[in-house]
């Protein structure tokens, strides 16, 4: 996961070296900039079908408490105005697909047939509902990142409850989305996951990502997965981060 | 995942009383009785239908690598012969199931309907060779447990590798199943693991499962991600669980 988005970036190299310029950029500048890559990267534009399917948008499997959230998050997002934007969001919902149009360096030993088959692991199963319903919103200050989360009934490990790997999937999956935002060109080095109290089958529940320390090329994020009203800690996470050496030299 | 072994087991209270009878039996006893119980759970005959299909036996999408390296350890099985067992094995292969027939305690709130759709996390993709294909195999003296993984295209994280998450999937799978072979009624407290180099898509690896050591009511197992002939390292990790109280009191 942690290399997907940055290999979405990888054609765009002055998004990428970001990091790099942030040390010599005065600090204003680098918010500018950064502000421009976070909306890039948010809206993804440039490896994905104008027609593909956005499946961080509301659903007719998504239950009430998963509507609700969206909506509380999704009201204090920009609102999209033609060919401008409004500045003052709290928040910005990341569009989720289930595939890019086209493998970067990664995938070139892989054959064209297979390429085209490939799934991103969240989303490589059809019916609304059935397994990863889940949708992201980034902070405004990059702090934070939240993600709505409905377990469907094929995440099975406990019966009844989610497996231990689909929980680790989603930490990796919100933590590394995170930590592209602020660097960018990211490789996930290390998750270290406590799991407090299992989760049940068909429950929402909310996945709360918050920067921890930049040092270096290390990124540290901490991730906490509760109940939709915060009283149940379900589990929590560690996610270590470091800046490709393409970039931190 | 921890728990789904457990409830297997939470009908069958002579095995799951396991962990405790053995501090007050002799040694040899317990040794015993715990080979009657690694032979139960191998076989889990209780739970399933006789029909179900066993996705850890080959299938048409196992490449060569995964072949090769399931028959050396099958061929160090124990083979099964009518009404009794050869005792000379190295190696057992533990079956492998997408679903429980019948939901223990952990899915009474689930509807009938609901529970009859859930399909264990690792096995709910119908389609051969698409995502998890896997067979573990377990030692003799239960020090060690192997995974043959074989990695398929709805895995997608970064472009052409397997997503940190499906890999933590398989870490969670092979570590539980070690663990309750050792212990049964297990929770899975901790997971903590180092991402060393991306496994690509299509390819198969080897899970090294390995017990470090149990203390109390905690049992450590450490866990190695190599490609087959052992020469790259993908992935390292502990997996610490704790014997349920209803055990450990």
């Amino acid at each position: 996961m942690a290399r997907t988005l940055c290999r979405i970036f990888k054609g765009c190299q002055s998004i990428c070296s970001l990091p790099l310029m942030k040390t010599r950029l005065h600090p204003s500048a680098s918010v500018l900039l950064r502000t421009v890559c976070v909306r890039r990267m948010l809206t993804l534009p440039f490896r994905f079908s104008p027609k593909a399917q956005d499946f961080s948008l509301p659903n007719s499997s998504w239950g009430a408490e998963m509507r609700q959230l969206y909506e509380h998050y999704n009201s204090q997002c920009e609102e999209e105005m033609k060919g401008e934007e409004k500045q003052d969001w709290a928040w910005k919902r990341v569009p989720s697909y289930n595939r890019t149009l086209k493998h970067a360096t990664g995938g070139v030993y892989l054959s064209k047939i297979y390429q085209s088959k490939a799934r991103f692991f969240t989303r490589n199963i059809k019916e609304p509902g059935a397994a990863f319903e889940y949708v992201l919103f980034v902070s405004k200050d990059e702090q934070k990142c939240v993600c709505i989360f409905q377990a469907g009934h094929l995440l099975e490990g406990p019966q009844g409850y989610v497996h231990g790997g689909a929980i680790a999937t989603m930490i990796d999956t919100v933590t590394v989305t995170h930590a592209s935002v602020l660097t960018l060109l990211i490789m996930t080095a290390n998750l270290n996951i406590n799991y407090r109290r299992p989760i049940p089958l068909g429950s929402t529940v909310l996945i709360d990502s918050s920067l921890n320390k930049t040092e270096g090329r290390k990124v540290l994020i901490s991730c906490k997965v509760t109940s939709t009203d915060g009283s149940k800690l379900h589990t929590e996470a560690t996610a270590l981060f470091v800046v490709s050496r393409l970039l931190g030299g």
